[in-house]
């Protein structure tokens, strides 16, 4: 097979090519490590993440299963399909009033409480097995980018080490990683909620959903958490809005070169078109020579059929 | 070559066989995770932990830089070797005074302060390139239990993921795990402390090292760090002490099997002989049928000479 058959000939194409090209020759095996983020990089973010339609779902659950609830916010919302006021609530949060988020993020980390995390695991799977895409009209798990899914595996055959690094959730994301992505659980690093160790007078023990943020794995925290997980620097990174810029600055050092991707979504037609909440990691794209990808121009499909 | 050659016949060698055989017919590769400690585990751990030595050599080079700081704590009793110092340190912890450890813990956390994650690295390098065992005579580097790492090949060998999680810093044993152990960084958990992100004008940017405590990899942290680190739960564990203990029983589930090793120092002529700080560990192996070394009786060799 061609390699990278999905992608345009053109500027980013050779970027890529020439790129591992330079990495098979001059880096060691061990230090090809490759970070993506996943919403809107790897997978459809719009029109709203996919978590947050788990999210919802799960309030609403919860709400049906105690009627008590559905007259607050944000379950209230959640039952009734109200999507406006999810959409708000962050939007307000960008302009400076948090209220809305706060009501909304305290309903979130008390979802799961207590829950373990095997437990956890098995409502993100079954909810991946049948929820779709709400405009696209395919199931989630077929929104995910077919060329960045070929250019994994074309690194991997360079062996490279490719790893997610999303400011989603990395519970959310693990259980479905390797089918969609073939990237297994222990390269996926994320934000997190807490987790407690309890164990029982078996010599058992499991680990539970704490109503606490443990890790928000956004700008910044993101070359934080790299270099904890894997002791590395990343000689190759891709995003696609502000919270990657500090993970793209982070990788390669100043006299060694680096592959920086930002997928541009301006393809209307197959998938969406907007530039909100990417205009530093663009202007920094121009100001340092990042590479740009056009999902327009660059990919000859967006998912792969 | 045999396997586990510097095994001697015994429970305990026929318990890892017997394991592994059951593994290989029975689980996925990608589920079979071994865990390991380190301090005690993997490495010697008496008089002193080797990481202390790193530090006291670290503090006492700062004080030479700065002699006013000669005159106090801790940076007194490394320049004039005063080791007692800081086992009494220790010592008084456990007792409940936690006074001098918070003069220690303080200049510890400063001690590497806004210092980039690579040049901690390289100071680390040097220590172990030099560094001599008290006791024993040999190099830091050759205080690791040939026994241990003859297990890490052998599991290896049957497709076992193998993994150090330690309450020692991950930032210390990153740079020589490698080459002592055969582990590389992305699969070293620890202790942490806290890292800040800081990009220039050029687009490029570097993680330095904060004066706070980011983690304590220790106790029921260590199966929280596993799940985040590796998102699955370990079938093989060991370790030495009670900080262990609950990374043991998060391995394995209730109706499946897994391998729960302790390594017992009850070899004075070849290592050390002790047992405080792994009496609920040693309590726990009795009440659960968790797999007891004896360094004395299931090692041919301790150090692999």
């Amino acid at each position: 097979m061609t390699p990278l058959a999905s992608w345009n000939d053109g500027s980013a194409k050779s970027a890529i090519v020439d790129f591992v090209d330079r990495v098979v020759r001059d880096v060691a095996p061990p230090e090809r490590v490759a970070v993506f983020d996943n919403d809107g990089t790897l997978w459809c973010e719009k029109p709203a993440y996919i978590q947050l339609d788990f999210l919802i779902r799960r309030l609403a659950a919860k709400a049906a299963a105690d009627p008590g609830l559905a007259r607050e916010q944000p379950y209230l919302a959640a039952s009734t399909a109200d999507l406006g006021w999810f959409g708000a609530a962050i939007t307000r949060h960008y302009q400076g009033d948090d209220t809305a988020l706060k009501v909304l993020a305290a309903a979130v980390m008390s979802l799961h409480e207590s829950m373990a995390v095997e437990d956890h695991a098995a409502l993100v799977s079954a909810f991946f097995a049948e929820a779709t895409h709400p405009t696209l009209g395919r199931p989630y798990r077929d929104c995910v980018y077919a060329p960045m899914v070929e250019l994994l595996r074309y690194l991997e055959d360079h062996q490279f080490s490719c790893y997610i690094v999303s400011g989603g959730a990395r519970d959310f994301m693990r259980p479905v990683t390797e089918a969609v992505y073939g990237i297994p659980p222990e390269r996926v690093v994320g934000s997190a909620q807490g987790l407690k160790f309890t164990g029982d007078s078996t010599g058992h023990g499991d680990l539970l959903i704490q109503p606490t943020l443990d890790v928000f794995d956004d700008g910044p925290e993101k070359p934080v958490r790299i270099w904890s997980r894997i002791g590395r620097r990343p000689i190759l990174s891709a995003g696609n809005s502000n919270g990657d810029d500090e993970m793209l600055m982070y990788s390669g050092r100043p006299d060694a070169s680096a592959l920086r991707l930002i997928v541009l979504h301006d393809d209307d037609d197959r998938e969406f078109s907007y530039t909100a909440g990417a205009e530093r990691l663009l202007e920094h794209a121009g100001a340092h020579g990042w590479t740009v990808v056009s999902m327009k121009n660059d990919w000859a499909t967006v998912f792969g059929d």
